[in-house]
């Protein structure tokens, strides 16, 4: 059984998930913190609603250790019998995920590249698949990897500024979204909808984005984690058990699929991504930023 | 062969089935009314639409006697060459069909579940399957296995009044729908939709129906039936063969994978319903069922 | 290697599809046209965008010698490096194009039959499967194989005119749509609107057509040059790589369907057009278009 903060948890619960089924040791604390250096999570006993909130500044990209800490909370939360729903939000200004951390695709060896895709899919194949009720509550914009926790979710609703925008728009990187992020997207969207917009890589701004079903629903933003809460506690009103195996029943062909065909994606990434144009394109893209910012 | 009122009709066509394609024997009769205890039949050899009510009062629960009387009145129809097209409506005000009869799912042999699903399966075989053109004119609420058989009909026209529902609402009873109500269901509204639905178990209101496209059309009470036969009178313009192979072409996989996994399928059932847990909330839902009536 | 203009051209592309990579011996010639008897192909190297008129009046039917140049000229393109997008669109006032040409239908041999089926197999395969941005800017009516077309592109933009109708109207022919036509529609427009507009065989008045999703904008017919032109542009603003391997992502599925049962597929149209029930309902619908020219 590898160490825990290596990412082959899903087949190996740490024992500290084994741990927090206990009846916790100090009942009379309504909320428990656990604070990490990428995510901070907040449970509320009461409710069974557990917040998880991405504090990575500047824009909360997914880098290695951003996912190792975002699956083993999450890990932690889906062990936890005290706890059957969970919010994703961020709480850095005006950015929800930036989405994949381009310097962990840059200049490094193909071991790292391996170790990286394999959180990646890690993470998608926990959101995706998990049994709480999952809400994304997305306070700024979303491209890319940011958009596919957002997808993976039960439901999405989205601060309704026009600033804020979402989408899998890697083809603008010259990057081909993978096929679990492509059967995710047309899950949520439909066939048409997802050709077009993967093929444009387009960052739809929030009220689009609601037309075309990628969010489900619209508020301002002072208004969005009450809502949130409000969905949860809607969707908490069911049986855990009967929602849980229709969730499984309609997501299991496409869970399965990236299952199968884990190592072969891997391996399809790494020889991508190692391509001396596409490394070339990353720097280039890498300066761009670092000359937007200063 | 297995006598006539045993469901594996599907493979046997019975003898009246046959016989009915002889010319009628009483060419002056317009309309020819058959009737039954549960399903009440008629049809009109003038146009060759066929009207199913539905009249097992108080909420046309899908029983083992209705299931039998419904699939050997279909297969009449679909036998008679002077019909081509059936209209599904309600006799009971109120309600279109309550769904599965719990009662049958209740305190009963494995044997006995077996059979009650098996019937269960044989009506949707029938339905989505068939070879005439279908109608639901769902006059009044349809929660469960009552939206699967206007989910199964090629349209699906709704009384406009909110007070009438329609949804798959298993998850509600702790229950999960079946794969083939799901496939069913997802043809329909697509996956988002779906997935949203069958995890919250939502009844709909007609409206709301409309909007997800669960119904092809509203109309007022009064008008219910005038639509029904003008919406067949444009389908049956259609020339039979041609729209009977691209209505196959259609749904042939989704009804080819209960064909495959039936037994199985059955077994499931079984073992589910068998369960203590499920007795017991099935046992409290019957009771708060019977404190609503009295 | 088969002579030009025969149809196994996918896998062997011919010697000016290769020279046309050399650069363009007159570089000053901003468009070079080249014509066919039934498709005028312009190209414009600045923008590597070309047009694809269809010239074969009355009505632009899809006959075996349309459809040998279609290909021809499309693999032109498909091979030119300077060329990037093709627009479709039509020569001839009021219609897009009619569809198959019934008189290759019609009192022909079965050698017959499978070759101008194949060229509709090829058509689309080519189409569907292009590397190029394609565009359909259809300027009239849409009928049948013309709507085929018309739903291969990327991007569909219609004139807004009622007089205008799009659809798959096969069933009111008594046929039915091959299974990779279907694929495509419900690749549009999804499973139930596909399902009902199929087995009605529905011609959708472009407004109609547009709010089913099955065409993505309507225009003015004095703007739609410019309005394909301004879409294009959109969607070469991308690198072609990633954008061709999403697009292939998003179709693969389709496309292998039909190349793993091309022969079958040929196989069951010659039977079906074989039968004498249909070469008379065919002759018949030949007979009834006679009469309404004269």
């Amino acid at each position: 059984c590898p160490p825990p903060g290596v990412l082959s948890l899903c087949h190996c619960p740490p024992a500290w998930g084994r741990a927090a089924r206990q009846p916790p040791s100090l009942p009379l604390a309504p909320c428990r913190a656990f604070s990490n250096n990428k995510v901070l999570v907040e449970l509320d006993e009461s409710s069974g609603v557990a917040t998880m909130k991405f504090k990575s500044p500047p824009v909360n990209s997914l880098s290695l250790d951003f996912l190792t800490e975002f699956c083993i909370s999450l890990e932690k939360l889906e062990n936890n019998r005290a706890c059957r729903g969970v919010i994703f939000t961020s709480a850095v200004p005006k950015i929800f995920s930036s989405g994949l951390d381009i310097t962990e695709m840059c200049g490094k060896s193909p071991e790292h590249y391996a170790e990286f895709w394999r959180a990646v899919q890690e993470m998608w194949l926990r959101v995706y698949g998990s049994n709480m009720v999952t809400v994304a509550a997305v306070n700024g914009s979303s491209p890319a990897g940011g958009c596919l926790v957002a997808l993976s979710c039960d439901y999405r609703i989205m601060v309704e500024s026009p600033k804020f925008s979402i989408g899998l728009n890697e083809a603008q990187l010259g990057i081909v979204a993978p096929f679990w992020f492509k059967d995710t997207f047309v899950n949520v969207v439909g066939h048409r909808v997802a050709e077009h917009s993967l093929q444009l890589g387009s960052l739809h701004p929030a009220p689009e984005a609601h037309k075309l079903g990628l969010v489900d629903e619209l508020v301002p933003e002072e208004k969005l984690q009450e809502k949130a809460a409000a969905v949860m506690a809607r969707w908490l009103a069911l049986p855990d058990h009967a929602r849980q195996l229709t969730k499984s029943m309609m997501r299991k062909a496409v869970l399965d699929r990236l299952v199968a065909h884990r190592e072969e994606d891997i391996q399809n990434f790494i020889s991508f991504v190692s391509k001396e144009s596409i490394q070339k394109s990353l720097r280039m893209y890498m300066e761009m930023l670092k000359k937007k910012k200063s």
